[in-house]
């Protein structure tokens, strides 16, 4: 049975404290070890169904309250609500990263710098990650498996809405850790006051990493205020540029797809561009079915002069600066590839940028040249994902280029350190000249 | 000859982007054509040694008089002055670079998504990167050859006290990058105002990394100023274990090479740990060597009593925190290796820690426990070095555990992208499962 949950109860620095030495113990597991914690979670998520369906409810119908009192919102209770197929959702996602390589201990390079002194770059885990996330209950078992698979301590900070749920979810893990080892449980630790949230950005000798997952306002708090490394995103301000070369109807399809299939997500665009010689054919088209489709066009002055007169709206300085995460899309004509890109390097979030063309060099360049966590050769920006790349699970997408870029799986929660063997050598006998050094590849 | 250098007449928003569109260009040369920028350099270098060192002298002379007046240290001077051997060991170093193998485009992996659908990841530039940095004109080749070997652009922000002979050896950069493309120039662009460093740090947008070199508190105000990532460390408190199991002849020399070698060195280690079996032995014969090799030895209970009466000065909680950077030590006896490691990481600064011991699976173990960018194995922690690690250049030591940790060369300067290219695809379709993912390997 689930075993209770130290929910906030002990203090926080002390919670941090025991998840760092917990991660120690977990590192040292053989990768077997790890993958059957995994395992076994993935089994007690699915037998304890009924119990996670209950505690969901319970977090439902509070927030439906809320949301009758207009105090939260509609897509907030959304993402909480979860179901059945949801579990089986979250154990087939464990289920995966229990199957990827083990990715501790990874000997990166070897380099013999002299006899009998030998320098390898090993990874390793982080040590301890706080992740901080509002409804979404899958992001318990999600980063859960990614923490445990790489020898990490997690702290994880759940939105009050979520409480029941993620309760149960959190007890799951330590189940499943505790089968293999008492003091294994603190490997994972989970809290639920808002004001926790500024206790752990305080904490940048004890937290390795945080992540933030939730509105852009929130992401943008914490790197704001974090002295502790953040890896995330704010806006996802994705274009997609037309070349003249385009074949117009996957053009079409792209952009619909791009704009229409999830309008919320971070990797859907929000701008077009469109090269001068393949706008007056494209651009009554797109916007025709762009507004068929319920999208709000907004547009630069050569758009609209390709429009029948108040067809779409002007557009401002602030649209090419605005995610609308929302039916919404704004136009513009460029006069070739070199202005497209000078205004997504310009006015992009370095997230997903995708070029539209049958001319295979131009797509280098445009590829080669946007300065964009992922860049897209005739696909729709929402393949940027960490599921969709294969990655097994997903920590985040960071928009930040150091690290980890884009969507980011187990190797955000990885570092790497220096170990070099020797047989007492002092760096006096290399300085005097006595010795010199090999500095070999192997 | 020389062409001018524009130091800081332009505004600073405009240099930073030239530098970027410079990096751009610079990344699209082949790796031949970069490598040639950097010969033609190392050559000029040379060629140019008169005019440095005339540069040089003047700098040191109006150095000389504030050292006189009490207004800068004799340190300062001393990493100042340059001579022919350390122009000659500028053009070998820049040479050096220019032998490693291209870093650019390299394709990292490589998945199948679906048919026509190939997600690739590639290195790239990171896009422009500032350095800071006091005195040792000899940052000025080593950063600039690593900016140009990975296409960035490159801010150099050196001191006052160096103007002069900044100035030649960034025109040295100049007459290089300009004999390929005027354009080129803009890619290395240098100030040297002290309100520039402020400016630098506010251009979180434009400028990807900054790498302060410089003193502790220099670097700790970087990092606490700076919303872009910042590539450094702070202080380096390295710690020696001497095991139960140590050969206590080469712990000695160990020992007094990594104390005494360089004192200010940033992995000179400044505090040992010594196992209480070994204690009563070993203790009292190196409180002498040290002692007699000048050193100012302080310690733990357990070690004075070790030894005849205040032979050395008690430590206090501050030594354990404290870098010395200078001929002090402090000795503590632990009970075994698990205090030695919990000590480590509570006090230790993650930078070089190392164990003494011919018990190899007690230093395995060391090594993987204890949370430090580099962890040694009988050998003095001022191996902890890019030019001993063999990496080519040093771009700066990172205490950071994300990105780039320890000892750090080209890969610091590098991020990487996601690539994909399609041939139309939507998500819809493999949302709604008419077709589904492959993730294949290649």
């Amino acid at each position: 049975m689930s075993s209770a949950t130290d929910y906030s109860q002990t203090d926080i620095a002390v919670q941090v404290l025991r998840a760092r030495r917990a991660a120690r113990e977990l590192a040292r597991l053989s990768a077997d070890q790890r993958n059957q914690v995994l395992l076994a979670a993935a089994d007690r998520l699915q037998a304890r169904e009924t119990e996670i369906l209950k505690a969901n409810r319970e977090d439902c119908e509070s927030l439906e309250h809320q949301v009758r009192a207009g105090a939260a919102s509609v897509a907030l209770l959304k993402r909480l609500k979860t179901s059945s197929a949801g579990i089986d959702d979250m154990a087939r996602q464990i289920r995966d990263v229990a199957r990827l390589e083990d990715p501790l201990g990874r000997v990166l390079s070897t380099t013999e710098l002299d006899d009998g002194l030998t320098l390898q770059k090993v990874s390793c885990a982080l040590g301890v990650v706080a992740v901080i996330f509002e409804s979404r209950p899958d992001v318990v078992p999600q980063v859960g498996s990614l923490a445990i698979k790489t020898g990490n301590g997690l702290v994880l900070k759940g939105g009050a809405e979520a409480q029941q749920t993620n309760r149960v979810l959190v007890s799951v893990w330590h189940e499943a850790l505790v089968a293999v080892s008492p003091s294994l449980r603190h490997a994972i630790c989970a809290l639920a006051d808002r004001a926790d949230v500024a206790r752990i950005l305080a904490m940048d000798r004890d937290i390795d990493l945080v992540v933030p997952r939730g509105s852009n306002e929130f992401v943008d708090y914490v790197f704001q205020h974090s002295r502790i490394p953040v890896l995330g995103h704010g806006s996802g301000i994705c274009h997609i540029y037309v070349d003249s070369a385009a074949d117009l109807n996957m053009a079409r399809e792209v952009i619909v797809d791009a704009k229409t299939q999830y309008p919320a997500a971070c990797n859907s665009v929000e701008k077009v561009l469109v090269h001068k010689d393949a706008a007056a054919e494209f651009v009554p088209e797109l916007v025709s079915v762009l507004q068929s489709a319920g999208v709000e066009v907004r547009g630069c002055p050569q758009t609209a002069k390709l429009l029948p007169r108040s067809q779409i709206i002007p557009a401002t300085e602030e649209d090419w600066h605005t995610e609308y995460g929302d039916l919404k899309i704004t136009l513009k004509v460029v006069s070739g590839m070199d202005e497209a890109i000078e205004h997504i390097n310009h006015y992009g979030s370095r997230h997903t940028e995708s070029i539209l063309t049958r001319d295979s060099r131009a797509a280098e360049l445009f590829m080669d040249e946007v300065d964009a966590a992922s860049v897209f050769h005739n696909a729709s920006t929402r393949f940027a994902d960490g599921f969709r790349y294969g990655l097994g699970a997903e920590l985040g997408i960071s928009n930040s280029k150091l690290h980890a870029r884009g969507p980011v799986g187990l190797e955000g929660l990885l570092t790497y350190k220096y170990k070099l063997h020797g047989s007492g050598q002092t760096v006096t006998d290399y300085a005097h000249g006595k010795r010199t050094f090999k500095h070999r590849r192997i």
